[in-house]
This record gives structure tokens, C-alpha cells and sequence, in this order.
């Protein structure tokens, strides 16, 4: 960590995406868990943190063409998108890749977005994306590779420390880096922020471990939301100055945490959204005695009988 | 509605009882929904809101015998006692109705209770705890015929008005009255208490319209949580004083809005816990223009292949 840092991302930009989203988001509620604030960032307009980053990339964009915005999406930021472009009325298309459960498909297409369905990984969906906006013009909204977006998922832990602050360490689970960066990126040195992943796809570990964003495989129960094959550029540059710590979780601990969470508070929560408390339970991550400790649950898009 | 009363209990009764279960219950979130404010009580220890009314009964009741606390429930209140008696190492047994689906048997053995469940509907499980308790000795904990229970309920609407106060108005749903006692109890004639039913188990609005607690039969999708035959005598000498309006919905509109907060918050919501949400839906109460409005969710115990 250092307070010298050539973030794209400040304080300040959080701010104004702050401003910039007012009222278009849900301020998401926090509660106690025995020791842990939980904070539910998985009842945010359409289920995830996604809604954040999309709105104030979107609306930072200026004069959009007439074929409108276009994604790539395991489910969680194409659903968010299609939210944005259904409040704003723009066109919407979104690529997803067949790896993501039928339940994010439809939270796309109920908001108004045009979805194509890839085979393959997030990365495939991404190609035809890439193909598809060569072709209309429509401007692409990345799901995590953008300073605004970014930015717009800071908004979480600018709020989570006006509701329950102050605390000592945020521990959120990481798939591309924009969630994480974003809070990063608020709280740079005066939170300790650790990123989880699931051992089946752990780009940001590897890039810790590079020094860079690194190539690796991914696969497991979070594939569709975390499985990114790659850290982002944008959130590298701001993790690598402000998180403070990278666990990894099996995905039986992931299923443990999504069950705890439907026996304690009866929510349905995706896999990527339990992987935060499944550090905390697994040991991944160990709080000293006293450590006030957010834990976020960031996504809530799952069939319920994969749980229940 | 009037300023004199002889209510048994008082917003007095209830600041003490806050302070007496302080820490043992959730202090629960509330989320905008539109216009209007859900405080999703829900989320309570044991899924909705009776751990309130359970632990002030309890902790009230003085020194218990050793065969400690015995209680008839559809489900919500026997999983409250349970997790009560679990929390204060007392011998808990709860006689549930045939009728109470199987999620809430295993939320009441899950925290330590026995549990008998017999044929028909509350009230046989009621008739049944009475022969055991005589045989026994063990301490009746009624699900909501007593002002130390209803006193425990109304410690909801304090938490709320704190969170979200000031407002107007008050939806809750009502069974046997002990919730809707509380709230009342808590606001008088500072807010207005709005009561639901299902039209299949209407036994507020009975008592309404015959001036005293009758008799009426019960049936429908949330008779397992709603369906008390007769409106307690306690909760009545503060409902006829302080419950301002008093609607119905079908189980149809209870189903829809199971629905709309799956969709919108990803939440599993009993249809009880829903009713209060169905009356603003299907216009059994409307609100006037900038009324301010409270809609309790109350209840979460229920199996999501219901709903989704």
C-alpha cells in the first residue's frame, strides 16, 4: 500500500457517482451477524452491486448513438444493464455466455435487453460482443474494465461506512476487480479490504501473485459471476495500491455460506454473493479479537432449489 | 378511537420491553420500495416477528418449573419459543396443526423444541398443548393472548419508527391480534394502524364488526400463520381502541405479492408475511397522495418451491 498512487479512480469520483446515481439505486440495508455486519447489497435493482457501476458508466457516456449499449455478461451486469437501459430508455443488447443459469437470463430480458446466449465462458460472450458492436456502433459498457464503472461500485462502501461505520476490514469477493477496486478505491488505507475468490477462479490471486493481470482457468459454482479470465487493467491499478489481502474458498464452502444464509435470514443468495462470508467461515480470513468486519453479499441471482 | 383507554399495555410496557430483550432480538432493515417503506421483519430470529413477543413472555414470566415452557403454534410462534428456549437453556415442547407445512417443523426442532403435530388446525393443536400442560405443569406461552407477548410484538413498531419515522400510516397483517395489539399499543392515535387478513380467516375483522371477539372458521394459503379461529381478549381491548382500519385480500394477491418480492428483492416471504404488501396491491388500502407508509413483512417461513 501507499498514499503516493496513480488511481483512476479517487475518493472524489465516488463522490460524484454518488451524486450522479442518487435515487436510480436502492440503498441497500446492513445487519448484524453475530459479530459481522452483513451488509445486502444482493437486494439492489436487479440482484446484484452491478446496478451501481452501470448506471454511472451510462450516464457519464453522454450522447449515445441510436443502437444504444452493448455487453458482455455472465448475467449480474447484463441484468443491470438492461435495468439501466430500461429507466433510461436506450437500446440494450447482451451477450452471456451458456455457462450462466437460466434464472439471470430472464432477470435480463424482464427489463427490456435484447440477450444472445454464447457458448462458452464470459470471455466467448465478450468476442461476440466485440463482433456484434463493430457491426451497430452501439457503445460497449464493460462490466468491470472502466473508471466510471468503477467508480459506481465504490458508491457501495461509500454508503455501507454512512450506515455502519467506522469498521476495520470489508471483505468482498472479486471476479474482474471492478467491485473490489471500487472499494479499494473509497477507503484506500483506512479499511483493510480483502478480496475472495473461489479456488476455481482466482484472477485476482494471480495477479498478486504476477504482479500483473494473468491468463487463468476458471470453472466452479461462481463461474457466472466471478469467473472472469482476467483482472481488469482499471481495477489492477487501484487493487494493486489498495487491497489488502486475497483468500480463495472451495466451492463447498460457498454452498455452506448460501445455506447459512437461507437458515438465518431466508435469503437466496448466488454463489459469487456467499463467497465473502464463506472466507470468514472457512478461516480464509481470521478477524483479531474486536475487528469490526463488513461482510458484503453482493449478489442474490440463483434458483433457490440449488439451495433449499 | 380514543385517548382514554384501558389498554394493558402501554408504550411504556413496550420501552421496557425493548430494553428487556435488547440484544437478543435482530434489529431488522428497512428498505424504500417505491413510495413506500418495508421494514422486513422477516428477517428475525426464527423467521419472523414472534422471537419479540417470546422472549418478553419468557424473560418475564419469573422462575419456570422444570419442566419449563409449552406452547400450540402454527409454526412461527413454536419456532420462536423454540429458539427462546434454546437461547435460555429452558425445556421447550410445541403441538403445531397438521396444517403447518413442513419448513416450519424443522425450524421449530432445529432450535432444540420437542414438537407433536396434530390433526386439524390451531386450535386442536391448542386443545392438545392443554392436556399436556396439565399433565406436566409446564408454563403456557400463548402465541398472543397475553400483554407481556403483545408488549414484546410492539417493540417492532418502536424499532421501526426509530429507523424510519416519521410516518403516517402502518400496514401489518393480523392472526390472532397479538402483532397488530403491539403496534397499536405502541402508536395509539400517533399513526394509523392499518390491519390485514385473508378473506378465508378473518377473525379481526369479525370482532370488528360484532364489537368483541367471535368466533370464525379458517382456511387458505396463510392459515398456518393467520388462521386463528378468535381475536385474542388482550390484543382486542387495545385493537378496539386503536386499530384504525381493517382490510382483506384473496390468497390470489397474497401469491402476487410473494411474487413481486422474489422478483424485486430476491426475498422468500410467507404468504402471511405477504398479506400486508397485497392490501396496498389490490387497493384494500390506499394511501393518499405523499402518505407516508409502513408495510411490515413479517414472516419468512415457507418453502421457496411456493413462489418461484
Amino acid at each position: 500500500m501507499s498514499a503516493e498512487t496513480d488511481a483512476p479512480v479517487t475518493p472524489d469520483d465516488i463522490e460524484r457517482a454518488a451524486e450522479r446515481i442518487s435515487g436510480r439505486v436502492r440503498r441497500t440495508p446492513v445487519i448484524e451477524h453475530g459479530p459481522l455486519l452483513l451488509k445486502l447489497e444482493l437486494m439492489q435493482y436487479a440482484g446484484s452491486f452491478k446496478a451501481r457501476g452501470a448506471f454511472n458508466r451510462v450516464l457519464g457516456a453522454g450522447g449515445l448513438p441510436a443502437a444504444g449499449v452493448i455487453a458482455a455478461s455472465g448475467g449480474n451486469h447484463g441484468a443491470a444493464l438492461s435495468f439501466v437501459g430500461g429507466s433510461l430508455g436506450i437500446r440494450t443488447e447482451v451477450f452471456m455466455p451458456s455457462t450462466s443459469p437460466d434464472v439471470k437470463r430472464r432477470n435480463i430480458e424482464r427489463f427490456g435487453a435484447t440477450v444472445q446466449v454464447i457458448e462458452g465462458y464470459y470471455d466467448d460472450a465478450q468476442a461476440a460482443a466485440d463482433a456484434r458492436r463493430a457491426e451497430t456502433g452501439a457503445i460497449e459498457i464493460h462490466p468491470y474494465d472502466h473508471p466510471a464503472t468503477v467508480a459506481g461500485q465504490g458508491t457501495m462502501g461509500r454508503e455501507v461506512e454512512e450506515q455502519a461505520g467506522p469498521f476495520d476490514t470489508i471483505v468482498v469477493a472479486a471476479g474482474g476487480g471492478g467491485f473490489i477496486a471500487g472499494q479499494a478505491a473509497w477507503f484506500r488505507d483506512r479499511v483493510r479490504v480483502v478480496g475472495v475468490e473461489p479456488e476455481t477462479s482466482q484472477c485476482l490471486r494471480a495477479a498478486r501473485l504476477a504482479g500483473e493481470p494473468v491468463d487463468v482457468d476458471v470453472s466452479g459454482v461462481a463461474a457466472d459471476s466471478l469467473g472472469a479470465r482476467k483482472l481488469g487493467a482499471v481495477p489492477w491499478s487501484i487493487i494493486r495500491d489498495f487491497v489488502d489481502d486475497s483468500v480463495v474458498v472451495t466451492d463447498d464452502a460457498i454452498g455452506r455460506a448460501q445455506r447459512e444464509l437461507w437458515d438465518e435470514f431466508r435469503l437466496i443468495c448466488e454463489p459469487g454473493g456467499a463467497a465473502a462470508l464463506a472466507a470468514i467461515r472457512t478461516g480464509a480470513y481470521v478477524p483479531s479479537a474486536g475487528e469490526r468486519v463488513v461482510v458484503v453479499v453482493c449478489g442474490s441471482n440463483c434458483d433457490p432449489a440449488t439451495i433449499v
